[in-house]
């Protein structure tokens, strides 16, 4: 197994500011998944009125945990959150879903609530059965250590082979009242035979319906963690659930079109973005943070396709891993994204610095500064079509000897 | 640069069996577009009568002769093909489509056709104009060198950094008449700031309309070329061209449909399945080659979309290089790729060992077996989906530190 990698070099230097979330109670504790005896259990308690929404795999053979929250989603309506690492819970047919069930029984038992109001993820080994005893063995301890400000022990029971721990926080003021997010999320660290999860988990104690806040947190995925990319691969178990516990002296948000929802939905994305960028920063082997905005596409939704071909593009990746100012694979990846483009409309920008305009290479280009912005840690590609309004920005990290030495070189 | 890399340890052990094909002379030889004095430029001389079809890169973004070849294949007919390597003729705007004409206008005089009967390939460096005075200078060059026998000298000049050249042969009996065909194929090496390309010449005396023969060349590149994957990405520049002379002393073939067009088709699909494989068996970095068949999908587009996922998969890739039987990567990519699946259905099996069954893994599997069948160069993947008739076969290579040296660790 890949353990104990080396903290990412894109991890961010300081740790987030956390504060605690009216209404949200969190626990991370050791039910012993996880072979090593390190936490793998996390446990959130929430107010009675809290709404919750979220956004799920849209893998076609997703695990059971998965299935469980898409069916009790669109009630919108959560009192508790389960997860544990060590064991994705996936492909392991009906004793899957036996597990689930237990476990949102156990957890439901203990909070005093229906089952229904229980959400649940897992993330770890797939295709071995998930022994639930241990989880619904370890609730009672987690509950015992329930509080407002345990935030680094949850988003340490998140994690697999992350080689950070991933929380962002903020506040923002609604109607007088400051109102708080807090998030965790794990990946996308794997070791065989995993696969790369991404799990997260949005807190907040803003009043908001949850058909709004479903609108709102589907918007935001679309522009956060849809918009990042390791490697292409999609998991079983992506999650993003936002639990909202109406705690905050503000009025409740029904309407995710107005005002005080735009506000509401900034601070959000903000935090999920922070997330999101988090999860990039932990890519296997990455050494370089890629930012890719593409403008002037057809549409929002083809910039976003375009900026995808880019970001999974291994040869684009390479060449970054390898500080090569190849901007003929950028041309490359526009091209094969299925999306309208015109070649002789293209420009291409590499740190600031245009490099192709209208088809060709700038007359005069400099390669010396882009060579600079190469060499650094934070790597920004531009793209603009040229050809409408439709814009995206994405993010990727880099293709290095490190993904192929953690998913190759270590064996099961 | 990338230079001289070893040759692959997947290339075919003996030479291809090639025989003449009688209406057709090729020649390879130096016209200094590479620096290293290397043959770089091909041509063909296809008899009167000569009918032609093809399959071009989807990239909207293609190269210069690509666009040259899509006006003009419709029509069908051709009396040359000239290729040189060294310069794709990519993203050269106004530029790339004046050396195309020029080069199309030369090769047309000097074989005494119209330009529009001259087929055009460019593979290379791109954004960088292509001198076409150097291959208009060589061209007199060529055609003294036109030979029936001259294979080996055409698939060196169509090289770029593939390891080993490329090439198939077959013939086939029709109307008690021995027909030949012959192809040569180059891919997938590629140097910085220079992208993969996928190019391959088919030649064969068969009598055939051109019609009939697109139609053929259709299928047969969805199930060889269209089913190879070395890395995702899309050249600007692949091209197919089959061309067929009609000396050989059969019956016009005027319908795709009918027996003696399918002993045909059958020939042309074994050559180019051969030169397809060829192209994976050079995949930058490859140490196995890996075949992928999936059946019980919801129609052969489906199972050829889930086959691809698969094959395009950075952690199947990887696992498969680090000899792991990590099938829970293969059930990730089968979920992913966005077609009817059912993973209580699912059945995968590697090397012939059945791992799952019915979403489940198999009781009592002994990994011993396949362990041993991933060690070795040729690797088989089987995933049944188990809900309907639809099935397709994939090819790729796996994901090693080879590729990431051979596109990061080497700078333009």
């Amino acid at each position: 197994m890949a353990k104990d990698l080396p903290r990412s070099p894109l991890a961010p230097a300081s740790p987030p500011r956390l504060t605690p979330v009216a209404g949200v109670r969190v626990a991370g504790v050791a039910a012993g998944i996880k072979k090593t005896g390190a936490r793998d259990l996390f446990l959130a308690e929430l107010a009675p009125g809290t709404t919750i929404a979220g956004a799920l795999t849209r893998s076609l053979c997703p695990s059971a945990p998965v299935d469980w929250c898409r069916r009790h989603l669109p009630r919108g309506k959560a009192r508790a959150i389960v997860v544990n690492s060590g064991n994705a819970n996936a492909f392991n047919g009906i004793a899957g879903e036996k597990a689930v069930k237990a476990t949102a029984a156990a957890a439901a038992a203990a909070i005093g609530c229906k089952p229904s109001e229980v959400f649940l993820a897992s993330t770890g080994v797939i295709g071995q059965p998930l022994d639930s005893g241990r989880v619904v063995g370890a609730l009672a301890a987690a509950q015992a250590a329930l509080g407002a400000g345990n935030w680094d022990a949850a988003a340490e029971a998140i994690r697999t082979t992350d080689t950070f721990a991933k929380a962002a926080g903020a506040t923002v003021e609604i109607d007088g009242a400051t109102v708080s997010i807090v998030g965790i999320a794990k990946g996308s660290g794997m070791i065989a035979p995993d696969m790369a999860t991404m799990l997260s988990f949005v807190f907040t104690d803003a009043k908001i319906d949850a058909k709004a806040l479903q609108a709102i947190v589907r918007r935001a995925t679309d522009r956060t963690f849809n918009a990042i990319t390791v490697d292409s691969d999609t998991s079983t178990s992506d999650t993003v659930l936002v639990a909202a516990t109406g705690a905050a002296a503000m009025k409740r948000i029904k309407d995710a079109r107005g005002a005080k929802a735009g506000a509401f939905a900034e601070a959000l994305e903000g935090v999920m973005r922070d997330l999101a960028l988090q999860v990039v920063r932990d890519g296997e082997g990455a050494q370089k943070l890629i930012e890719i905005a593409v403008t002037g596409a057809a549409t929002d939704k083809a910039a976003r396709r375009i900026g995808l071909s880019i970001a999974n593009s291994p040869l684009v990746k390479t060449a970054i891993a390898g500080e090569d100012a190849n901007w003929g694979r950028i041309v490359m990846a526009v091209g094969k994204a299925g999306e309208k483009a015109d070649r002789d409309k293209l420009r291409v920008a590499i740190g600031g610095v245009e490099i192709a305009r209208k088809g060709q290479p700038v007359d005069g280009y400099d390669e010396a500064p882009v060579a600079r912005h190469l060499k650094g840690r934070e790597i920004m590609v531009a793209v603009d079509i040229g050809i409408g309004k439709g814009r995206a920005t994405v993010w990727t990290c880099d293709l290095t000897h490190g993904y192929i030495s953690i998913n190759a070189d270590y064996r099961s």
